[in-house]
């Protein structure tokens, strides 16, 4: 049974994972007849939103690792106890928490740096040439670890995709439903909510993502 | 296109609603060509509890509107706004956020009070002859809306079955994958995360549960 790592960020889509596009992941890696091992950086939030109206709760601080352990039901780990010689693959999901708390592309667009225990993991599993898959905005990320021209997608948000050819990386336009495969570094990548308008198109597209990473691993 | 009401008790499983189980529900609607529109009553939740390593946080205050609002994407409404001549059926998922925000039977068992937000807004859809469903711990509810004799399962707790007999609820063991469908109410129960020991499982009973549903609608 192959073993799939899945980095969260957080537990929301404004300042954490995207909640519809993890468990879609874990429901898609569990369908498909594989294992998963939830992770997170054990690290404070950028911010913490209110999802109701939107704004930033000031003064409210909250752990990524302990808010993503309400999307894994208690069964994570920190990032740190993460090695890529234990899994077969590795997936990012999206969501904000992936721009403000996995990288600060969100506050840097092209001049986003990766936090360190974060490029960590995804250079080990780049090196050791395992797959991955990166969803929504996490592809944002690509460039800084598979370097200038690897081949990705977070939709067709033109103002998005231009950061991301800035930092180097190959930016297609892709369907929700679809996803963008860079064979050479075998790494996937799929919208998600970056286009989905629905719960039933994330899903379409997370499956296709979860199939086609574990069609590389 | 049949529309479904859904009730959300916060976001996460140990103090509010079940992750997997709300996301699952929305995507099950969806995949049977109905609509949802979420609501959750604006209050304060009974308590935080750090998924990570089960306890309380002491002095840590969330709102259950705010917090559902995550899983919801920010597209909720108070649950005040809930009219049942507006919807075909209600879906009440499960998490600890059920049996400690929407009722404390958490806290009370068989002596359980439904939050009166809650218990108007369930009791309308009775009254109305709509078609509801209640999965994991919510069916705890059933008694006080249903009156005595109401079929309802929450899997094969004894103890918690036995608090719901107390309470006038005609508990019936169910396996992960099935419901109990009281025909005369028009309600379904469904075990979820009270029996499902996996993602999978916990989506073939959801499944089920809203097509259940969306058949008496």
């Amino acid at each position: 049974m192959k073993k799939v790592a899945v980095v969260l960020s957080g537990c929301g889509v404004f300042d954490g994972a995207e909640i519809h596009e993890s468990v879609l992941t874990l429901l898609a890696i569990r369908l498909a007849g594989a294992n998963y091992q939830c992770f997170a950086p054990d690290i404070e939030q950028l911010h913490v939103v209110n999802h109701l109206d939107g704004q930033v709760m000031e003064g409210e601080k909250r752990n990524v690792l302990i808010e993503s352990a309400r999307i894994a039901r208690g069964e994570i780990k920190p990032l740190t106890e993460l090695q890529a010689k234990d899994y077969d693959a590795l997936l990012l999901p999206g969501g904000f928490g992936a721009a403000k708390n996995l990288c600060d592309f969100a506050l840097k667009g092209a001049d986003a740096k990766l936090h360190p225990q974060v490029e960590s993991v995804c250079s080990a599993f780049a090196q050791a040439d395992k797959a991955v898959g990166y969803a929504c905005i996490a592809p944002a990320m690509m460039a800084r670890i598979y370097g200038p021209g690897v081949k990705l997608t977070i939709g067709n948000d033109q103002d998005t995709a231009a950061a991301i050819r800035t930092m180097g990386g190959d930016h297609v336009n892709c369907a929700v439903d679809d996803v963008v495969l860079d064979k050479n570094h075998k790494v996937v990548s799929t919208p998600a909510y970056m286009l989905a308008e629905s719960i039933e198109q994330a899903y379409a597209g997370i499956t296709k993502w979860v199939l086609s990473v574990l069609a590389l691993a």
